[in-house]
């Protein structure tokens, strides 16, 4: 009999389920204390105003028609125009030409990928960098390249030939961190003498509980070029985090040429993106995306705060950790003779407790690069700080135990400073 | 000052806008009589049923809080476990883990050709083909072969090498035509022969006007194989022509092996289907999809009889027609001396129809194959019977102007025999 299985043996080998999305089965058990996954805390979705756009949406008989007939692959002409407007708002001055809606931003990364590469072309990433980035990515079999932490390192001499560089300015997914201006212009340098384009994940930018707001990659290279159809930026973002996920609603922006090859890929993908979905998110959004933020912020910073905390009590001497401006994670490194991976085993098996192993959010080949072995990632963002606490205390008392030289809950917490400081 | 745009043409270059989506953009234009595009009838959706099942959602909080925070990957399982009880029904017995919910079954065809195809892989195809199937595949860059025509010539010594072929056996897009149960079975035997799988594209299988339902070729294969964990057969479907297009929500059936890497790359591409909609879907569908199956039939069923009648009246000889046993399509043959892309762009500027050219139901390099120049898509399930009469009389004016030794209205109707007949 013939082996079918041999068939589909070939572009998805070696890629694994992701660990954040396996733990997400996990779910409902209850039991645990989930520091690990990233998702945004559903008791702060705004329901009201979901439940009362639906109902309108509903009651008018051709906004229902709209809403259930095949959308354009750009997506909703008026939420497409209400994105440029806040694109515009932040710095980026641009139309509804220069915005195509997603689902999701992971989707913006999915086409950008499939639109720039092919397989052996090389792909800047910040090392580590977001899981679902990378995911999307290798399914187009590229080599990755390191964008080195510190900017005196970006020399165009030493860092040419990569497609693009994908980067997370704000509070980036996993460590927290947040670009400087001056990193910014720096990278924008390197971009125009390279030749490469750069994806910037704006997914966290409005999520910033310190300090003041920093330009995006997008607005900076607006300024440089004088207009968006000029730049070498794509910019994806979302309503996932300020809104709810489950929509399944973002977008990329960037000139307006690539945006029409970004369209031919979302129409031979799916079509398009439910226009019911984008009509009951303009909606809400038109009423109060502010309000949403303001209160996520709200929520989310005070439990950053009460985490980082936590983290000052429970952790041993030699662990550091970031301390970000914004965004749903904290990312701790453990001393290098702590394998984070065995530690994060025992984390849950022995203390109920599920973090991110670091090792999950390195590209395939980069198990040397400082970090693999001995991080991991912590999300402040599902639960309360309460429990949350009682978490952190676990794991402190897990570190303590996995490294016998450690005498004291008292530490003098080894922070790795963020990069904005 | 470095030239951006020469990084993004790489992978879609050659790539245009399909012409049924570039079309949706007019459907404004209210003037136009439209035989085109093949959009469901929005008069028939069951915006009762969605607006009482949104109400329903958000009146339950721990349902409202599923319906927003982010889905599994394959799918809600609650509908996945209803979508296998219905293949189960329909003679293809199977569990939740071999069924993925997917963006529409457009989806479906573009993960199945990332898993298995890379560049210069062979995909075949029927020709003429679904245009979406084709612009999901093109991107992938294949070369195509074509599935013969006469089942007769499928040899396996003739017809190795393909990694898969696409089909859709039920009034298939866009000929409306269907396969008979040898010509299933045939088709299992060569693909058993050569190795390849069997996609089947079912999105209309359930909108059958005439005659028995014909088992699916996953059902037949199920029955071969006693297992559908040991079929070939990749099943795709959809609830966009039976419910609305614009909940996207549609499905892959298969081997539970092949769902699993389909459901990484749906992790990469989009992370999951939005929660809500899945979570609508199946409040309408259980209560009532064999309801909304019905009126879609009797709907439609009405609008294929009243526009094979017109052209009966309206079509001079020598202009054939298929007659579909359901399905939303007729696939018309002009005289080979007549351009069908002249007469479609005739058709809009001088009579205000739209109709589709053949041609864009062909893949790249199969401008050579019968009815590439001569042949046009008309569809009766967007307008009203006698909207749709109209402008099948202005065609047939329009097909004797182009033909002139062609005399009266009368017609020898040369009728392209359906497949099934």
């Amino acid at each position: 009999m013939t082996d079918w299985n041999s068939l589909y043996a070939t572009r998805m080998d070696g890629v694994i389920a992701s660990d954040i999305r396996e733990r997400m089965k996990l779910l409902d058990a209850s039991q645990l204390i989930h520091l690990g996954g990233g998702l945004p805390d559903p008791d702060i979705f705004p329901y009201r105003a979901l439940s009362d756009a639906s109902a309108a949406i509903w009651a008018d008989a051709t906004l229902a028609r709209t809403a259930l007939q095949y959308a354009p692959s750009e997506g909703y002409a008026p939420l497409r125009a209400w994105i440029a407007a806040r694109m515009a708002r932040d710095g980026a001055p641009c139309t509804i030409d220069n915005i195509m809606i997603t689902n999701g931003s992971q989707q913006g990364l999915d086409f950008i990928a499939k639109l720039l590469l092919s397989p052996g072309d090389k792909a800047m990433v910040e090392i580590p960098s977001f899981i679902g980035a990378l995911r999307a990515f290798d399914a187009y079999q590229p080599d990755y390249m390191a964008l080195p932490q510190d900017s005196r390192d970006w020399q165009a001499d030493r860092l040419s030939g990569a497609k693009f560089c994908y980067v997370g300015p704000d509070f980036r997914n996993p460590t927290g961190t947040t670009m400087t201006l001056a990193e910014r212009e720096a990278l924008l340098d390197l971009a125009e003498e390279t030749g490469m384009a750069l994806v910037e994940d704006g997914c966290y930018q409005a999520l910033r509980y310190d300090g003041e707001p920093i330009s995006s990659l997008l607005a900076l290279a607006v300024r440089r070029h004088g207009d968006i159809n000029r730049v070498p930026v794509l910019h994806t973002g979302t309503f996932s985090k300020t809104v709810a996920p489950s929509l399944r609603v973002g977008w990329v922006a960037g000139p307006a040429d690539v945006i029409r090859k970004l369209v031919l890929i979302k129409q031979a993908s799916d079509l398009a993106t439910s226009a019911f979905n984008q009509m009951l998110l303009l909606r809400v959004v038109e009423q109060g995306l502010d309000a949403a933020v303001a209160l996520g912020c709200r929520t989310y910073r005070e439990r950053r705060d009460s985490m980082l905390e936590a983290l000052r009590e429970a952790m041993p001497e030699r662990v550091g950790w970031t301390r970000p401006d914004g965004g749903l994670y904290i990312w701790v490194e453990l001393p290098e003779d702590i394998d984070a991976s065995l530690f994060a085993q025992r984390a849950l098996a022995e203390h109920s407790v599920s973090i991110i192993a670091g090792a999950a959010f390195f590209p395939a080949g980069t198990q040397d690069m400082p970090g693999y072995r001995n991080s991991f990632r912590l999300s402040f963002s599902m639960i309360d700080a309460q429990r949350a606490r009682e978490g952190i205390l676990r794991i402190g008392d897990l570190a303590r135990q996995m490294m016998p030289s450690a005498k004291s809950r008292q530490s003098v917490a080894a922070v790795t400073t963020t990069s904005s400081a």
